[in-house]
């Protein structure tokens, strides 16, 4: 009996190598860029929290205060690890997945390229919600105009500038050289984002950085995140997530 | 001669296994995250932009756009690897100083820690500049002023309850156990900062976190800091760094 058990436990283990992914449903928001990795490594995983009990099971494990809780979604689960922020899971990922160089410097430098996307998309959030995450859009419309007036002007061109040099300068196909990894998935995410949100700004903004925008082609047109793209597992844009469409902050 | 020359070149890179710390000059800001790592640590290092030559040297970083060019300060130079991103540093200092667990699941939970004080260390920012980085906080009174309120009726109860949660339920001296690591200097840091910033609002918020006060003044009395706080190496806090003291958002 003791070893049918054993035995059973080994299954469940073996099982649990399926990556957990914990992510609000209904947007893309910052798990999207945790999916985009996982589409493009063909790697099996679970949306979970786009069931009802996977739902109720997220908000459990955040609440639970025991072990090591997350913050905030997403998080992954492997195994009997919890893993959250973003960059933190794609760390993780990168390197199993063979999404990120293996050896320490390589493996730092395109993480440190995350976190930097990380924080243009604190301020792309901030566009909308300048007064704070927790206060309604429409009351804080003139504040919002004012903050998407200086992210245009002073953020996006330095943001955006700074890896438009580093897709030059190194003369690969993608963004740290001959090999795709997590950050050129992330690049083609806020360019896609930012084409939703802000679409005359964008447009316009376009002609200044030619080489994120071969990237962002380049990406598309791979098979998984293709087929990834015209799936239903891709949750389309909308008013509830980082990039919102509001007309007023477009113009 | 050739011999001679190449010991040569070996001593530098002996030197040079000195940490370069690049960081503004002049206030504490995100560098003092990796000040304190530093300075814990007892670890030779070198504050380079605090001198004239040392800041010309920390801009031509950035501005070349070769090799692996940091978007933003702090960024640290340990031989020829140049690693920029507050937390980023620390993932790399934090298992060679000692101030994080070497196994992968340790590692990620410390750093995992460290991107969510990343997250709180900018909405801190926003509480004075809530209209963009690259405005006048005069310019920006008003909003300033709803979003500090915003932060502390919304965002401090939810991420000092978190560490304070933490702190209560590991059951060490230290938030994830009985081991100092370089989050436990960055919540220190964070507990000075709001009391500097926000003397009043603080003052009546730290009854309702204990655990963390009592973290930073078990930090606050470790040698290697309390040294550290003493000298002039530690910048003092001003209305140019992330926490800034503005009368009128504190209350």
């Amino acid at each position: 009996m003791a070893s049918r058990w054993r035995s059973h436990i080994h299954i469940i283990e073996g099982n649990s190598m399926r990556y957990e992914l914990y992510y609000w449903p209904g947007i893309q928001g910052r798990g999207e860029y945790v999916r985009l990795a996982l589409e493009e490594a063909g790697a099996d995983y679970a949306d979970v929290a786009r069931s009802e009990r996977g739902m109720a099971a997220m908000m459990r494990m955040m609440e639970s205060g025991k072990g090591t809780p997350p913050f905030a979604p997403p998080f992954l689960k492997v195994g009997k690890i919890v893993i959250g922020q973003t960059a933190n899971i794609l760390l993780y990922l990168g390197s199993r997945l063979g999404l990120a160089p293996k050896p320490e410097a390589g493996k730092l430098w395109v993480h440190q390229l995350q976190l930097t996307i990380a924080d243009l998309v604190l301020e792309i959030h901030d566009t909308h919600h300048p007064l704070g995450p927790s206060q309604y859009y429409e009351d804080q419309r003139g504040p919002a105009k004012k903050r998407s007036e200086e992210f245009w002007n002073e953020r996006v061109p330095k943001y955006l500038g700074y890896f438009e040099n580093l897709s030059k300068n190194n003369g690969g196909s993608y963004l740290t050289g001959r090999r795709l990894t997590y950050v050129d998935l992330s690049l083609f995410q806020i360019v896609e984002g930012l084409r939703y949100a802000f679409p005359k700004r964008t447009k316009a903004f376009e002609r200044d950085i030619p080489g994120l925008i071969a990237l962002h082609d380049r990406v598309a047109a791979r098979p998984n995140i293709k087929a990834y793209l015209a799936s239903d597992r891709r949750i389309a844009f909308n008013e509830d997530g980082i990039f919102r469409r509001y007309k007023e902050l477009d113009s």
